[in-house]
């Protein structure tokens, strides 16, 4: 196998990436400065190195505790528990979340195998319990595996006296009813919310 | 700006690639075991100094002259013009073809800056002028900067006493008349075959 075959099969494995789009984008590595290649190899051959797990929210870091843990303007009252780290960003460009994070590291699905002591929820508890939490939102996806996770993590706090609340479910914003899936058009009339 | 934003700005510089795509690719990097990674990184650091231009036809290759040039058991009486490397994989695919491949590294585009200098146009010149070769077919893109290039190579070579073609342009094979642009019905017609 040549090297640029080797390449296209390395790129193939991204998500999303078939190889007729891993062959497009071996050939514009090919045709790139050299400047840009060292630092992409670089990045790519250091990035395990650089970037851990916050010890505290379990956050992909550079630093630990990361920025959003050590961040003392944010309001430590308020937990959004989240399933994967890019999920942060996302909730993060809303602007509309001012407290801290916790990452489960993905959802409960028997079926792949991952039980509670696959996910970071030992440490979650660790944190509810430590005290000057009161108001936790789970922010899982809206999905089989998200919501069992939801339900789960219920049952664990539910004796905390904590608010606990999820995140709504329902039509898109922009979205058309037409176009819209049964599930979502019924979750979102069992959420209706009064006007 | 971070190691993961780093490595999301460089990875979203991959043709096709917006910044959403990037950044799923980089937590994909990030859940990938080391061996992976280090393969990876390696094959795009060194891709360069492993990979060259054939001095005969222009492709990329690790050998040179490349395997295409090389293998004996092609018809080197038949030589196909093509814009890129890559489009020689693609003309190989539909095993039609047994004979040598000369690559232009572009077509003319004088908007672009794109005029004969830049292309190679010389070595083709030379390798026709050589002997032995008594057949071109001209493998450009149908597209305007395909069409000039064609037109363009026919002009200098045809004095040459060779066969020179262009690959047939028309419908393509399952398409659908309904579904056909206006310029491609025109040239189908136009290049309609007996039957």
């Amino acid at each position: 196998m040549t090297v640029l075959d080797q390449l296209i099969r390395s790129l193939s494995r991204f998500p999303g990436v078939g190889k007729k789009s891993a062959t497009r984008m071996a050939y514009f590595l090919l045709q790139s400065d050299d400047e840009y290649l060292r630092a992409l190899s670089e990045q790519i051959g250091t990035l395990k190195a650089r970037i851990r797990h916050c010890s505290v929210c379990g956050i992909y870091t550079e630093a630990d505790p990361c920025d959003y843990c050590s961040d003392t303007r944010r309001d430590s009252r308020i937990l959004c528990v989240v399933e994967q780290s890019q999920d942060v960003g996302i909730i993060e460009s809303t602007g509309e979340y001012e407290g801290r994070y916790h990452i489960l590291g993905g959802a409960l699905s028997p079926i792949d195998g991952i039980g509670p002591a696959e996910l970071n929820i030992d440490s979650l508890l660790r944190r509810l319990k430590a005290g000057g939490i009161n108001e936790v939102i789970i922010a899982t996806n809206p999905s089989v595996e998200g919501d069992t996770t939801a339900l789960y993590l219920v049952s664990l706090v539910k004796d905390m006296g904590l608010t606990v609340s999820r995140l709504a479910s329902g039509l898109p914003v922009g979205g058309d009813l037409e176009y819209a899936d049964r599930l979502t058009l019924a979750r979102s009339l069992k959420g209706r919310t009064k006007m």
